[in-house]
């Protein structure tokens, strides 16, 4: 996959000054490296059953609705409190400065479902924790924690360590 | 597509009173739903090359990565001011009460490029007729403004008139 890191882009000082993005809009703009991207994804889950796949708002979501297409599985966003419009439940996690919520629908996965949490980056882990607490309170089976990209340095891996996890991209 | 409209949920008073919501998430969870929706969307639009395919944040996203597999084409977000970390031309629309803004990166769209927009819904069409204005700045081609739901009693279409569009279900 190393052709494609051309791709990722480093953002200076974004969203706030001292911190480097890492932009994907590249690799998404380049057909084959969306496709092969989404193959490399798929392959590090590996040949398994799966009924649902999770993006996490919203930079997850690009990635989760192919990822569904090629499991042949349903696609479920988790959002922003207040996004989602049917019950939820809901889930708190660490910010810089205080806490944010995220939400899932409460029918969006039934007991026993085998599921996939993928978003865009890892980075302190808060994000990823919070989702895969949403799908253990709905009786939900964490396949693994999947990652475009994993910041390695913000050690994120620890706060989903008892939850398989695997990243494409390492910095 | 009949048999599809009963995976798109009526939620009364979302996000404020008075408003009757089409809410995807059951579509979104079905994968034969998922897949003959993402084909019906494509033969909306039809035989065409396409270079790049829109999705307006962030329900957007949903089918845009879909169709843009489809297609063999980029993915482009659009999305709120602040939100995209490179350089960006941007958009104002109207709101209920003020204007919002929309960006897309400047270097997104090639001059000639033929795209697809796409929105999981038209309602009042100012967030479409946005986009449709950022992309000809950047040179682009519109083939068609697509959306998986179009609000006919909002009359949306008649601010994107000078654009091909088509919708998917009608209410």
């Amino acid at each position: 996959m190393k052709e494609f890191e051309s791709f990722i882009r480093d953002i200076h000082d974004f969203p706030k000054p001292g911190v480097l993005f890492k932009d994907i809009s590249p690799l998404l703009a380049n057909p084959k490296a969306m496709h092969d991207c989404t193959n490399a994804l798929y392959d590090l889950i590996g040949d398994e059953r799966i009924d649902k796949v999770i993006g996490i708002e919203s930079r997850g979501f690009f990635f989760a609705t192919l990822l569904a297409n090629k499991f042949d599985a349903g696609f479920i966003p988790v959002r922003k409190s207040g996004k989602l419009p049917y019950k939820t439940v809901a889930e708190s996690y660490e910010l810089e400065y205080g806490n944010g919520i995220l939400e899932i629908h409460e029918d969006a996965i039934q007991k026993g479902d085998r599921v996939v949490i993928h978003d865009d980056v890892l980075a302190t882990g808060g994000t990823a924790r919070a989702v895969c607490n949403l799908v253990e309170k709905l009786g939900g089976e964490i396949v693994q924690c999947n990652f475009l990209i994993e910041l390695v340095f913000l050690n994120g891996k620890e706060k989903i360590q008892e939850f398989p996890y695997a990243a494409l991209f390492k910095y």
